[in-house]
């Protein structure tokens, strides 16, 4: 048996260390480049794609009732994979089989186990860029990012943090309480620690790897088996995944059956029942906050960390670059076409207009700068579609049509830029995909309450202020930190407010409807499992 | 403005060491003794005690539209202390104004301050002793202890926890991205805690600081203002706590109204309103598990601590040292006549007896040895006073006279000793009080088999072994494991199951009925607070 957590030590201390100091590192280069990932890994990553199409998926072991999966490339083509798939029951059955081995296997061995299969995951990055690819519509560059090393990046950390936790405190412990001129009391204690149960994770359609992966590898690291249910439309990338994982498992001596896959039919989806089922404890959930909240509301039994929905506010109050500006903010509303939790989606300019190194701008002006930089970032077709992708669910499409009647078009197309009033409805709630709202505000701090006001009762992951003045930047820190929306200021460059680094940006803070949990602080992983003693008087 | 923090640091530097390593560690002396508090202290703090009966509390500045308190002590006596009381919305009002600078004050100056109040509370512990004693109806050197010491250091244990958990992570930090040969791309980050709202300190009746300090600390060091709701039965020592709180806040320059006081009557309860409240986002609680639920059910918008009903087991399986066992259980079932969340209730003895080093002892025998030991124990009126204390709430001996009836009668008065049928539906369920059921089992797995099914299905917060068997005492540890109850293993000497320190024994662990909170693990304090970040290009 192979000592992977040996191999591995030096990667999981480094990932502590970058967690704490939250500067830039990561194992898992996210260039697509031959020179790293292998000479032949890009050719051999789509051959590996190609020859899934249209096959059965092979994952040895795992419970089987049927065959199912209609996964429709964004891009096109029908993808024709036929997973095993059971009925909820039988793997809860099965994953509370592998439970006790899974919990009585040292930490190092889990947490070995995950390195490893994160490892395998980073080795056929390629083939989780085609599997994300044709199934989220990411174009290719940034699905091979999102979906591989960005993701693995990710469940390294929340392995990094489920073992700073589970390591925090002795497992043992000679406790020596003086008695004055008497022999001291001596107690020898020892401490276990007992998962929670079994863990579910329910995937999404965009993010299928980046989302799940944290709540999986904490869970599994921490001794839970873990029941992977992906979105209909997205399978492939978690069923590679479980596959790498089952693997790894066996080989490592644990139960392949601590990592499930769970594949339903939109029409015949049984998400309700895993997430109900009483050895559930654990529940990881991307998605609307209209299936948080039935999850709240019915999976009592279970602890429940969600990314839900949020509308993401700019503030375009002043700048000194008005161009970098412009040109940022047409790539972070056209990235995948806004299908990001982090896209912004109310941009609000001061009706009077803004101050520039360029002059002044008025609203339409401002308006004007950000369409034309979209359609110059959009003008070369192959570069559109690197950038847009392709819009993974219908009805974001329907969504984005409805809402053009509801404004002034900037610019039409996708991104969709619309000018409607600060009261809109239509701006006063997600609207999520390529969709994009320029709101008039009174000045910049009613900008501010503005965004920061929707954060607070209809959720933010993240909000951006275009500024030159000090004093107002701190009070939006302020005011979008109470709030719990993570704020960027003044991106000109290439950083994007889209984007999320693991190590460094916490991920959704918790603190607004947005999602109650953080990627990846301390409560992600903390009562993934409890510490249990037993004590008795030392023989000494 | 005194620097509370730099003054005991090295107090909190030792706390963080110390509870890593779990062995003994104090800074808070259990002796009531005046060659550690002073010579004075003893008869200092039976004075200012007698100078609160009778009296208006007073708590300077607080929201006041009446006084209330109607405590008796066990004892005897009515204490006639009065104590402004004033409408669940105005307290919450007062809270919410204080949340803001609480939340913007430093770590340090929270922590501080917490240390400050806590070493003054040490200070006043003789008068903490009576203030415990008059209201639980735990005997003097008891309410000293657990009042006073003891609660201590489950308040610094947490405010360590929490500082630990505060300062895990770098709050600023230059995010530097390598771009090959051109520029690295260079971020400058900035993380600020945010508090997640009002808190809301449910206290009980016969532990009103111990089980009250490690969330009122918690929530206090990560910044959310603290409501402090007494058990109508038990206010004083946790009005002291608040006196002492608020005079510390104002000199710290912090709202004094950031530590405030509940009180209510009987027939006039303002919990429920309280927890409700949509302001209110932390909940401590330690009591019924019907309230628990009841707070589950009804305060969604709040986390929730708890610690819960139980029934605590002790199985008897065989001894070396039958009189020290006897001993030791006597003095378990006896002290404060039973009425700790860790006293243990269902005692399994083989139906055929156990073997000792005096030969084999039948049930019936064993059942004499502890009835003997108890008699012996208590045989002197004064020292029975001591130990057994009186009793808090006349339910409890309504309790005990209820139970009486269902079962043979082993010995009788407090603590009652009863022998039932192992499936007796009043050994199913806490009988909170000065009450044990002797239960034949078939051997000694059963007995560990039916402690921890009870442990799972209706709670458990300890559970005692009296073994031999080496390989038994591990499938114990493992079995209570499981149900998450912490194990005491043959104790003969001056250490009881009843006991939890600080800084070593995790209390409850959150992982059965008794309870879903840990005092203080980290889980107890990572969500009372969320960091949120600011981010910007540097400017180099």
């Amino acid at each position: 048996m192979t000592d992977h957590f040996a191999r591995h030590r030096r990667m999981l201390d480094d990932a502590v260390t970058a967690l704490h100091a939250r500067a830039f590192w990561t194992p898992f280069p996210e260039v697509p480049s031959g020179r790293i990932y292998g000479d032949t890994a890009r050719a051999d990553g789509e051959a590996a794609f190609r020859a899934l199409v249209g096959r059965d998926f092979a994952l040895p072991g795992h419970p089987e009732r049927r065959r199912l999966g209609a996964e429709v490339s964004p891009w096109g083509d029908s993808l024709r994979i036929a997973y095993p798939a059971a009925d909820a029951p039988v793997l809860i059955a099965a994953a509370q089989a592998a439970a006790e081995a899974l919990a009585a296997a040292g930490v190092e061995t889990r947490v070995g186990a995950c390195l490893e299969i994160l490892a395998r995951l980073n080795r056929i990055s390629f083939l989780l860029g085609h599997a994300t690819m044709h199934t989220t519509g990411q174009a290719f560059a940034m699905a091979f990012q999102a979906g591989g090393p960005h993701a693995q990046d990710r469940g390294l950390e929340a392995v990094a943090v489920a073992w700073t936790e589970m390591t925090r405190f002795a497992d043992t412990a000679r406790w020596e309480k003086p008695q004055g001129k008497a022999a001291p009391l001596v107690i020898d204690k020892h401490w276990t620690l007992v998962p929670a149960g079994l863990s579910l994770a329910i995937g999404c359609n965009t993010f299928p790897t980046w989302n799940s992966y944290p709540g999986i590898f904490a869970s599994l690291a921490t001794g839970n088996p873990v029941i992977v249910k992906p979105h209909p439309a997205a399978i492939l990338p978690l069923a590679l995944t479980v596959q790498v994982a089952r693997e790894v498992l066996a080989e490592s001596g644990l139960p392949a059956d601590a990592v499930l896959l769970a594949v339903d039919e939109p029409d015949a989806p049984i998400t309700k029942q895993l997430a109900t089922d009483p050895a559930v404890r654990l529940i990881d959930y991307t998605g609307s906050s209209a299936f948080g909240g039935w999850l709240r509301e019915n999976a009592r039994q279970a602890q429940i960390f969600t990314e839900e929905a949020g509308v993401n506010g700019v503030i375009i109050a002043a700048t000194d670059d008005f161009d970098g500006m412009c040109a940022n903010l047409a790539f972070s509303l056209s990235l995948y076409s806004g299908q990001m939790c982090t896209a912004p989606q109310n941009l609000y300019v001061p009706a009077a207009g803004i101050d520039t190194e360029q002059g002044h701008k008025s609203f339409d002006q401002v308006a004007d700068g950000l369409a034309q930089a979209i359609d110059a970032l959009l003008a070369d077709p192959k570069q559109a579609a690197g950038i847009c992708g392709a819009i993974a669910n219908p009805a974001t499409l329907d969504r984005a049509a409805n809402a053009r009647d509801q404004g002034r078009v900037i610019r039409d197309g996708t991104p969709l830029l619309l000018a409607v009033d600060a009261d809109a409805p239509v701006a006063q709630a997600e609207c999520f995909g390529p969709v994009a709202f320029l709101i008039p505000c009174a000045d910049a701090d009613d900008g501010i309450a503005r965004a920061a006001r929707l954060a607070a009762t209809k959720g933010a992951i993240t909000a951006a202020l275009y500024d030159t003045d000090e004093a107002r930047i701190r009070r939006a820190a302020q005011a979008f930190a109470r709030v719990g929306v993570n704020l960027s200021v003044n991106l000109t460059g290439a950083i994007y407010v889209n984007q999320s680094a693991a190590f460094s940006d916490f991920h959704v803070t918790g603190a607004n409807p947005a999602g109650n949990a953080c990627l990846t602080d301390t409560a992600f992983v903390a009562t993934r499992f409890r510490r249990v003693m037993w004590r008795r008087p030392a023989t000494v």
